[in-house]
């Protein structure tokens, strides 16, 4: 793999070069220009002249870009008059040069390997940078590029962007709505292929599925896939080893395929052969609390209630100190971001937000359960038609304790 | 996948309640206290009493943990005795009490989420911070930390961890040898295979080397595998589309396997069919451009001067523009680290550095060539009875013009 060039090839690249032609380009330049257009709303009421955005899942959401190497900065130019996205300019470097031009026809460009740095050259006033994605050491060179520049006033801000992320338009829930769904037929079609049995390492099982999730036109898993059998399913986030599947085992999958960038996530504990009584019961306890978690996930709870909810359950049956984690989490380009969903979480749940709902019990040494969804969250006005207000899954695999 | 608990359960783990019985634990612990012991040297010299580690790559190889959040204290007491290295202490989350102790059996742990405070409160005097990995918004809560302990003075520090990383030992350059060979091998079992061949596209013949990789034991590629044919060659960083291989395109792989977290890379160039006066010139300019760089990269060279060398070749042939990016870069726990091969770089390469010599030439909407070896440069003296001093390749695939 390439690195990028030693000296910074400093040039500037017209916008539109390379125009993507396709209704589905137009659709994604339009949601871009919308969170670019919903963000100024943000900058304006923090008192902020720019943003200059340098998490690059943030450039994505905010710009389509999907290389390694980029920033954009955002103008507050006070006019809502819908051609202040002209104002916006991205940067990346030489080797994404052609990317960019195809990614984002609709922006103005610049392409040098110091983003940061070229994009705060262009800038006055108050602007505002990404505090929780700026190392100290790029601060500092930040600061210095600022001093030098015209009369640039550095200011921290938090979370902007992730704000705005939190909540998924059309297209998001789309994707992951695809994303769920390649997870479910990659679950089924391991099942039905015999593919989970006696004999089997959990390592051959995670490689399994996962090459069943690119085949079916998962870019990547969403993480590293989590497959745990047997006592090994007492571990929260075990990686998948050599270990092969016995009779009597419990097996726990924790997976997501990830599709335009978007996560999903779900987990399926089953059982290898006649379950005993203990593993009966604290599936039919997880798979319970679990309910109630998807039941509590409604427009207008904090995070805190709806783990509240679900744990409330686990702790009524004694098991309260085995479910050692949070209840869920937003899912979307990030596999963990806003909003969150665990104890004394106080952000509410509003409109389309796309969350977990992961209540799990572990026994060390004996093995554990942990169900999990992903899904949606709806008012009761957010989609004509639906079905109602509340969570939607989107992982639609059966939640059954399912005897292999 | 489970998200950390919401409340910082804080708690402390007894070192060593999961010893790690086998040879190979035992030597990798050995390796990783040695290079511990590495770093108390360069806390002395830069006066500090404790760095606090967070960059997690520079966790793991200070510590052989390999999960997802943690932070390590490094104390320099100033006395060599051997005995130091019992004053590191790591901090992990409950998701990885259990792993932790596995891969850690020889260090002090503590168990909490907010794994860079809670290790400052245990700190005093000089207190160095990774001011390349720790954000301005997590460095405000250390600052805080720092405040309301027992007088830490917070210290920024730049790559010391990673200047020792730059430097292999035995078992690390095991691992990449080991990780070229997958790289090697899958290529190869690709080719014999047929697999690549007019009609498939470049996203299929990336899932199959990838997928080979895998079943030959890297825990993953080593990055996002490049696919890229006919005019796509031309772009540096091509990701793979479904455009199928026609007859006379030039293929450029550009991949990599990782295993035991150490990072392959390698670039072949093939064409499909008989080639093309310029697909076999431009091809052989940059076989020879490869080769000279190679035969530059010996210990006392700096990276621009290894960078000129081969681009100097490329540059007399009257391509200079089209070679937009660095010769080459470290490889080792990440896929790009130190040193640098590139203009201008000024690094000194040393013994028992581990890096890619990878020129290119890129002709826009027509095709490109790359070639790249993964390689570890040997002082006279690094290894009773090799071949003697310069440029190891580690990737040994044939670097002809192959015509498929």
């Amino acid at each position: 793999m390439t690195p990028a060039a030693g000296t910074a090839a400093a040039g500037t690249a017209a916008a539109g070069t390379a125009a993507a032609g396709t209704a589905t380009a137009r659709t994604a330049t339009a949601r871009t220009a919308a969170r670019r257009a919903a963000l100024v709303g943000l900058l304006v009421e923090n008192g902020l002249d720019a943003l200059l955005v340098t998490d690059l899942i943030n450039v994505r959401y905010l710009t389509g870009f999907t290389g390694s190497n980029a920033a954009l900065l955002v103008a507050a130019d006070g006019e809502d008059d819908g051609e202040q996205n002209d104002r916006s300019v991205f940067c990346t470097d030489g080797r994404y040069e052609v990317q960019s031009a195809v990614e984002l026809p609709d922006l103005r460009r610049r392409i040098d390997r110091r983003c940061d740095l070229v994009l705060l050259a262009e800038a006055t006033g108050r602007v505002g940078f990404e505090a929780g994605a700026v190392s100290v050491a790029q601060h500092g060179r930040q600061r210095a590029a600022a001093a030098a520049g015209a009369g640039v006033e550095l200011v921290q801000t938090l979370d902007l962007v992730e704000r705005l992320r939190a909540v998924k338009d059309a297209g998001e829930i789309e994707a992951l709505r695809i994303a769920c769904a390649v997870a479910d037929q990659a679950l089924g079609d391991l099942l039905e292929s015999g593919g989970i049995r006696p004999g089997r390492t959990e390592r051959e099982i995670g490689l399994d599925l996962d090459e069943r999730m690119r085949r079916l036109g998962a870019s990547d898993p969403a993480f590293e896939t989590i497959v745990a059998a047997g006592e090994n399913s007492a571990i929260p986030h075990h990686r998948p080893s050599s270990r092969p599947l016995a009779r009597g085992d419990l097996l726990k999958l924790d997976f997501g395929a990830m599709v335009e960038g978007y996560h999903s996530d779900m987990t399926r504990t089953f059982v290898l052969g006649p379950p005993a009584n203990w593993q009966v019961e604290i599936h039919a306890l997880v798979e319970l609390a679990q309910r109630v978690g998807r039941t509590a996930a409604v427009v207008g709870a904090t995070g805190g209630e709806v783990d509240s909810a679900a744990r409330d359950v686990i702790i009524a049956a004694g098991y309260g100190p085995q479910f050692a984690h949070g209840l869920g989490h937003g899912i979307g380009l990030a596999v963990h971001e806003a909003p969150s969903l665990a104890e004394g979480a106080a952000g509410i749940i509003g409109a389309d937000m796309c969350v977990t709902v992961e209540p799990g019990v572990y026994l060390p040494e004996r093995g554990g359960v942990r169900i999990e969804d992903s899904g949606v969250v709806r008012a009761a006005s957010s989609e004509p038609g639906n079905v109602g207000p509340g969570y939607q899954t989107l992982t639609l695999t059966s939640r059954d304790l399912l005897v292999l």
